[in-house]
């Protein structure tokens, strides 16, 4: 990347900061507040599907910043769809990832933000404004911001899936062939965790985690998580082990590439 | 309870904020740190049980300030047993429930304290030093102390199951038949989470979610959520809808009866 875009780079760095923080602000209040429950599922016949006056508020708030300081940018939301999608810099919104934990009160939703330049995300982040946490990467590097603190993020090594601590939002969203994948897998690792959505991929940049299985995703799920990961010395690829961008759909993100070859592994086995 | 009992009660939740305290100044500096994880499993050839320093340290730290104020109290805890067990009060600990959410870096671990009087829980307290957040409760009532502040907890009503938002810690720890109860039981709800631990009971008394259900705990996983639940109005009995009080076993935690009723019949249908 040439200096000049370096230097935007820390710039837009910044704004995430204060994206996420002007996010924090307008879903905070509403946490454990009462709150207009929607049902975006219901209405499709599809399966339940939350989504909060928190989740538009927020995205709204976070829209309102970038059209008012780089109003040539893009912007890609869950809530609000698409505006200008093929500009050189877009930014890729979830205002809630985890709106299930958030209406169940557990604080291990998150905010994330990304931005691509040129098709590929370059800055990514995943804020929870309950815990103070903002983890933020790029390709020179990851840090968490927490409670006036800033501190490297940095992955683990692990080789074997039989000392990994894995986790998936739901094994309950998983069609029948991905359910025996995933079964494989989870009786192989040492411990498995549920339930935390976005949250787990900060923990993998963090060191905590070794692997994160996901199914279904869309690119605001996962766009914050690849500059994380790459800062972070972690990966993100599809379960067959190859890039992942701008998609979604099936994912493994890792801080050890042996051990995500060895649940790729395991996974196509029980698919194929 | 008699007056002066009462009296003393209050005496009891006030030092158990400080027992809560001191756990968390013990915990959170291994909390995504350093720490040594030893597997009681693995020599009982068992299923995979890590157990950690910061369980035993913060377990220590609170038997050392019960032992210097109370020395005829009993104590009953998960790391280091039973003393004078059959005392007219007695203290029952968990020092890090939901270890293995620790051992990941989610912060939804808790720390449980229970006081009981003449075999009775009658003072319980959820707390998550990470959130800075204690819940607690007695007859009297329960609240939050969290961040300097404190609010009153209620349970919320829920009439129906197929309204309710409802949690276990994990769906792979049930037997067979519990297995099939519990799938009759998540397909017939709104929305169930997974791997919380006793954090989900607080948000049973908090009013976030309406019905745990949960199997094979100890006296220490449950004990403290007993005059938490009594003091936030709601309840805590076993599937079969009798009271529960210093066993553990097969629970079903709610702020409203008539949707436990409905969940215990869905689940003993299926276990019967």
């Amino acid at each position: 990347m040439p200096a000049d875009l370096t230097d935007r780079l820390d710039a837009f760095e910044a704004f995430t900061v204060e994206l996420n923080r002007a996010a924090g602000e307008v879903i905070l209040p509403l946490f454990r507040g009462a709150y207009a429950v929607d049902d975006k599922g219901e209405s499709k016949g599809a399966a339940y599907d939350p989504v909060t006056a928190a989740d538009r508020a927020a995205e709204a708030a976070i829209r309102s910043l970038i059209s008012s300081h780089y109003p040539e940018h893009g912007v890609i939301g869950e809530e609000y769809g698409e505006d200008r999608p093929d500009a050189e810099w877009v930014w890729v919104l979830d205002p809630i990832d985890g709106t299930r934990a958030f209406l169940a009160g557990f604080p291990v939703w998150t905010t994330l933000i990304a931005l691509r330049h040129a098709g590929r995300p370059v800055v990514g982040s995943i804020g929870q404004p309950y815990l103070g946490e903002q983890f933020i990467g790029t390709s020179k590097g990851a840090r968490l911001l927490a409670r006036g603190r800033t501190q490297p993020l940095h992955v683990r090594p692990c080789v074997t899936l039989k000392n990994a601590v894995i986790a998936t939002t739901d094994p309950y969203l998983y069609g029948d062939e991905e359910a025996q994948a995933w079964t494989r897998l989870r009786t192989a690792v040492r411990l498995a965790r549920f339930g935390v959505d976005a949250y787990a991929y900060a923990m993998v940049a963090a060191g905590q985690l070794d692997l994160v299985v996901e199914t279904g995703l869309k690119a605001w799920d996962i766009d914050a998580a690849l500059p994380l990961l790459q800062g972070a010395g972690g990966s993100v690829t599809d379960w067959e082990g190859r890039p992942v961008g701008g998609h979604g759909g099936r994912v493994i993100l890792t801080g050890d590439r042996r051990v995500s070859e060895a649940a790729s592994d395991l996974l196509l086995n029980a698919t194929s």
